[in-house]
């Protein structure tokens, strides 16, 4: 099987899509045929795969036929509709939406975190999680294995492509206008991002959260089997294009020490410590984007709660955080 | 006394300084006659206060003489050198840097949290907390009076402009950089800024924190009066000109609901609430940049610990964090 696959990739001309195929392309993932789907609007276009171009079709029952694995990144509404019916025709259907995520029959995987929960797979669909939670689950996942995670209070500091091409083009189009002291159109983003900070995300009227909060609640609990994990979210969209990062502080049921916590990090799978505050050495969202690994630094033992520990965890949203944590799942359950 | 009061203003050409004009002006502080003053590099500019041009004098004793208040804002080695000399003739001197914040013998002061303690002044000096700390305090007051603070959890996304115009200057210039392709200089703010966060305030290599978040821990517990408040803070600087923005969870002795949080912080002092995130209502920089108030918005319920409260709280940091408050220190010693 292994020897070659037929992959589709849903939503291959979107931003994430296109790192899907860049990510693929990169890591030699054995694809014998590719099917870039597309909506309507996008069909005709075409997108350039290990050196060939490829014309992108549109959304229907047929083009999933014979495919092997179906990577979906075209928003809730398309995986709810057409991710069933992907399944239904044999595909392994690694889904980048939220549609299925807190679905009991769907797991939720972060390949270093809780590979062994990809096998039990009924609707032969696996959702991948938010990016927000995926990169704090893979710093916190060596530190829960050691002392078992009791809370986790996190900020983020998100970037603007995770809302996708227009978002960023919007974006970029505030910063050209404050660069040449015109006006700021606020309307594309909800708001200017542009030397501000925004919560944008859907709320939740009950709780008074945004939904991309109560993801990293629900997620976090599905990933590590752990319902009693207490996570306290905030989220924040900064004016930074590519990685979202964090301040994270964890409390874990035994306490860790700072040396023990960056030994851990260290040697944990998916993760790069760059950690030397003394000599201005942390992670920064312009040197994670475009790279794999999430990075962790300002590992400290927590001034306000002795035995935790506070950290930064910075990385690719497009990459470990959508595209690279869904081929990553591909590769766990079709090539090992 | 509150006829006409002789002021100096040190530090006048800077960012802060000329804020601290500003706010005098807009408060009708009664200035009977101003003294800006300055290092010999500024001296002989002018200053603009109350439509009159005034020439800013070196730093020297005499330029004291008779002096009823002197706000100080010219780093922390002047105030160490001068605000002992300006104290010794008689004046009030209300310091922003952090050279007296931890000197047991000189208060440190939030108008709207402790005023009380300002009255105890044996050197003569009042300390201006660090900016970060200011808006915190003000919007911890209320759920502190209400069901004591026990611990705190804080993330900041800090404006440039709390590292003065020269840094400001450099982070236009990257942005314009940026804006026309070319090629960004990471020099002078020890890093890219715009599309970046960076965290290049002074490390403490023992604990692993940046001098800015130990402060807001030690200056916390100090205007509370209370050692025993837990603060676990992360510093970061944002691609944000004017006004620092803080997620902050709390966690109290009682339990809060958010409604009775909402309550509280709508009738504290100095705090505007800006709460409804289902009408993409809350509080961002650009809003509050020139501004008084702390605001105060994203107040829930913690859904990572119940009777906890976590709430979203930005400020004007030249203002509320630095020049509003030293003339409020002022007008609490002097015109009440």
């Amino acid at each position: 099987m292994a020897q070659g696959l037929k992959v589709a990739v849903v939503g291959a001309t979107g931003m994430v899509g296109a790192e899907m195929l860049r990510v693929l392309e990169q890591r030699a993932f054995p694809v014998a045929e590719l099917v870039p789907v597309a909506s309507a609007r996008s069909a005709g276009k075409t997108v350039t795969f290990n050196g060939a171009e490829h014309t992108v079709v549109e959304i229907a029952p047929e083009v999933f036929e014979g495919v092997d694995l179906a990577l979906f990144s075209a928003g809730g509404g398309t995986s709810r509709e057409w991710a069933p019916i992907a399944a239904s025709k044999g595909a392994l259907v690694v889904d980048n939406s939220s549609a299925f995520r807190s679905d009991p029959e769907v797991p939720l995987i972060v390949p270093e975190v809780n590979p062994e929960a990809a096998a039990d797979r009924p609707k032969g669909i696996i959702a991948n999680p938010n990016c927000s939670t995926i990169q704090m689950v893979v710093a916190l996942k060596p530190l829960h294995d050691e002392a078992r995670l009791k809370r986790v209070v996190v900020a983020t500091y998100q970037a603007i492509s995770g809302s996708g091409a227009t978002a960023v083009a919007a974006f970029e189009a505030q910063e050209q206008a404050i660069a040449r002291g015109g006006e700021v159109d606020k309307d594309k983003l909800s708001g200017q991002l542009s030397r501000n900070l925004l919560m944008h995300w859907k709320p939740d009227p009950e709780t008074g959260y945004q939904e991309e909060e109560l993801k990293m609640v629900s997620e976090t609990r599905k990933i590590f089997g752990d319902p009693a994990i207490a996570v306290s979210p905030t989220a924040v969209r900064v004016p930074v294009v590519t990685a979202h990062s964090e301040a994270i502080t964890v409390e874990t049921h035994a306490p860790i020490t700072a040396e023990r916590a960056r030994e851990l990090l260290s040697q944990a799978e998916g993760i790069e410590v760059v950690d030397d505050l003394s000599q201005g050495i942390y992670p920064q969202p312009i040197d994670a984007a475009g790279q794999d690994p999430v990075y962790v630094g300002r590992i400290r033992e927590d001034v306000g709660n002795p035995g935790g520990i506070q950290m930064w965890v910075v990385s690719d949203n497009l990459r470990k955080g959508a595209a690279l944590n869904a081929v990553q799942i591909a590769e766990t359950v079709l090539l090992k």
